[in-house]
């Protein structure tokens, strides 16, 4: 069986596992207070322009969306969220274990505008009854998204400039971070990503890394005393290093980005067959998943050699399934799996 | 500089990483799914002698409490505890941040006992208050405790007996479980332990591991749906395999407790050094942590070379050090800390 | 100015404050312990022919509804709701305070039906995934709903048909309970509405008493230890006997019936005046809402001398007013409302 | 049988059920936003001499501390209370149900000082591990105590100095603040009390009132937005009326402070008359609450006659027995207490 169910099938990238094992025996401080996580801090802050950013490591992705979300708000308030959002769908309501409710909005390709966002505060402050109603108190998106879509730097902006003018923090679940960064649609750098974000985290889970995930606080007012917040949810690694090793071999030698793009070429090639082959695309895709349509006898055929993830069914018993490609991706994988497409 | 300042201060044992990186490239299923952690579950089960037993692996100690405790808790229940532990002083806040009180009971050496809990219980059930106040419904205890202590089978027994009589369950948190089994003092098994508790777990971040608590469940009627408590909660890891792969590690070939026998071999020798060297033992643990009495200078003296851990001030100005040996401790660390010990 | 802009613009119903003059300096116990509450929840458990009930006392809806929600879920299990639903729109995030989420499903009329819940729990159940969202734990309905319609038998059979086969409680706001059972469409009786819900209240804050919302529960066990809940979250009034004495006077000689007939009376003379004037009735509505459609300056018009509700604006600029009426409704205030309907 | 077990046996003065009465069918806003509750206010800001204090109006006392406490901390942070604080041992875990610990000090009769506050602020902020304790946030002490003590004018300043050092506020529980500010050895006004609290509440329940608090916040900075937290708390009354009618009459020609000058006087009798008998005092207060220590066989015999409550059992067998006054206390029955005090 070959996977492309998900982005997170195999261990990490080599470079990481050999500097874990080069480390192995230094004596170090815990909880993210040693050298190493020090050096990636640094190295995050250079790679984001942002050098007064406040970085912390955390160990996965619904972990840390709950707990920057209960951080950033007061209980009245609750995240602005696409209704495909992660938070909304998929994280077992660890958003409303903390008490907030998220609010959400009709999404179109896993995303929401600035509009709609503008549109779901003004409702909230002209009504006489908002204190009977939950405050929008942040704007919560993925990019990529859900759905391997991503927002085009006009759109990032127009959602930044509404928050700016209610003064709610923009929060950027960067889970897939370097596969929208990587990918030939995007027109936004890095550091113009971080100054459009009040927080946002660059995922390392499905990017190369064992596990974790890196926040980055480009202006650490807006998340005081975050610490107590990561210990309190139980997200403060003992062995912080093992976060700090990691995101160190990320951010060195661009290898974030190159592991990226090697994913996002794999994925490409995935997408050009699937056009060719003339399977209906189901939301069009640049980045490391690829949503299409087809036929159920033929996915139950394809999924005996390569695993895959249904995402729904329509109602005309077609599938949607889901490829996704990663950092580990093979290219005699993808290969087979192109030839398989052929086939069936 | 050498550190003893906690038990994890290095990365894991060579076995581990050795495994990881053998299995790097496997493909497998995500959020613990996966064979490895089916192989682990199964060697913890033989190792316990719980053939029934659900087993779950979390990231951290802290995480484990916290979504342990919220999901044998109804809301108006709260978790007895010693007022020395884990949860009621060192993580933030974790158990009440789900919604439930820490009932702290006085503690002598770390260590509560089956007489303080009745009377807790009884002395809640015969209030014509009752619902006014918050009602004991599980007993938390550290095994090892905070400080290096260990109950006999006997207070096990009798701590038991009164959890089965209220009909609530007792809940073992084992971050050191390996150095408590592994002590000279121990007289209990494994199995028996498993037979003594509602639930436990066994920590792997301190023991040997990179990370990772596998929480065992003799009858798994106790904690139903856990794995949705443990999405919840943040602590499902995605690539749930590493944990898998690593108490597989652990308990093959017995490595959980060789290792743990080291640790506890070296902090017997800093025992007997202290006590031969006239040392006020603060509190005598037959485990991995020992708990001295010195002078301020004397303190400031010796961590210049060694960091210990400065557990409090006296009223007379001496300082209670922590001194922690692990799995990783180098047996020359231990001489030279010896001998500086010696001749300060 | 008259207000139709809720059904709690007055004090209570006379015989109310005469009966807690009457008892004013009686001396009795606390927190619902009192002999004026055991005889009011006798006065109800014969009403709904539930002789084994449980009948609680809390003192508001927001607070009735959280309160029963957190009670009888789990915490990764959520309350399965109408998207027009009080407790998803109008209750300040109350619910999701409590650490549970809302599952919104789209609603007709305010109304949800057994279909939709039966395919939200298979989707739940079927999905390979399903530890990853939240579960649904109960289904909660308003009856009336928020825009006045009210569930016929069948559907409350059907929708008790679902939630009998996949084990889950149906709960039911009866915060205008009263002016659904005395509505012309209303084909149920009180004994009927009790046996086919779970836990459901009977509302006294918009039904003739100064607050108070009495909570039923027919079969005890799905609700155990209950008044932990309700101190815990803050709705055990000191004075219980308050509530007490109100349920009393409104379970004798029928007067809870007879005030909620009155209501309907005056909210039929309305909606019928709106019918013969060619109002465009937004949501038909049997009970002690009318909710119609005028134009932005006939509602200024009409809002100088009566308070109406302001339920949304339509895109063609008109507005939905709500008129409520309630046990205190004048007959000549209607007339003159009535009247001046006729001369915008 | 004459009740003397609590303060709240009874249900209003008359001139509040008159007042309610008077305006039952007046036509107001919900939610606290009528008139009566906008006099109210106003009545109350002259009485603190808090021209810019914002005031609300809550039900009852559990539900105050809960929903105060939750909107001035941030979810890392932990009120400091005198274990025998009422959120530490009498709400059921109100405030952990909102996510927050209480940090319990050790009492002296119910009090805590501004020395123990400060250590243990002190404490915190030197300790190297402090990100994972929790972070005192507040103060919060009662006045009058549990145990019928005040806090002198002195030990109130000190405490509000170690609070503006600090940067956290004092938030007082004055459930029973008229029977403090009336009893003899009260050296502070009310102005100068508000002066020195960030947040308190004036107790309706227990003086007077059918129910209802008012909190009294001097500089509303404090507590922006709290009508949603209110709301979420389920404090928000529909007909908030009822609470600022309620205070109208409490505030209007002294009400409050004449009848609980009232209570003490009542009180005060019992005291004299147990020294007088040589009982022993438990705890000596100058409030409407006496502890007295009395012989089992004595206790059930007077119990006969008078409900009492009975706070705890001595070591050697004796009750300590609690004895309340209130504003409804009749003289003829403390004349008949004391007659049977000296039989017995």
């Amino acid at each position: 069986m070959i996977r492309f169910n998900s982005d997170y099938t195999e261990g990490a990238h080599p470079e990481i596992l050999r500097l874990l094992e080069e480390t192995n025996f230094q004596q170090t401080e815990g909880y993210g207070m040693d050298e190493w996580c020090e050096k990636a801090r640094d190295l995050i802050r250079k790679a984001c322009e942002c050098p007064e950013a406040e970085v912390h490591f955390l160990v996965g992705g619904t972990q840390t969306n709950a707990t920057v979300i209960a951080a950033a708000l007061r209980p009245y308030e609750g995240a602005i969220s696409a209704d495909t959002g992660h938070i909304h769908v998929h994280e077992t309501g660890a958003v409303e274990h903390t008490g907030h409710k998220v609010l959400a909005l009709p999404s179109v390709d896993g995303k929401i505008n600035a509009g709609q966002v503008k549109k779901c505060l003004e409702e909230h402050f002209a009504s006489p009854a908002f204190e009977h109603t939950v405050r929008p108190g942040m704007v919560y998106i993925s990019y990529p998204t859900e759905y391997g879509t991503i927002y085009t730097k006009e759109e990032m902006e127009a959602l930044h400039g509404v928050c700016r003018e209610y003064g709610i923090p923009l929060f950027v679940d960067g889970a897939r971070l370097g596969y929208g960064l990587a990918c030939s649609e995007c027109d936004i750098t890095l550091p113009e990503f971080a100054r459009l974000c009040d927080i946002f985290y660059i995922g390392g889970t499905k990017v190369g890394a064992l596990f974790g995930e890196a926040v980055v606080v480009p202006d650490p007012a807006i998340l005081p005393n975050f610490r107590y917040m990561i210990k309190q949810g139980g997200g403060m690694l003992a062995k912080g290093r093992l976060l700090g090793i990691q995101f160190t071999a990320l951010f060195t030698d661009d290898l974030y980005m190159k592991v990226s793009k090697h994913a996002i070429e794999q994925s490409d090639r995935i997408r050009a067959a699937l056009k060719e082959l003339g399977y209906r695309i189901y939301i069009d895709s640049p980045t490391n998943q690829q949503f299409f349509v087809i036929d159920k006898a033929k996915y139950d055929e394809l999924t005996k050699e390569f695993a895959l993830d249904l995402n729904c069914f329509l109602e005309n018993g077609e599938v949607v399934a889901r490829a996704c490609t990663s950092w580990a991706t093979k290219e005699e994988n993808v290969d087979r799996f192109i030839d398989k497409l052929k086939r069936i």
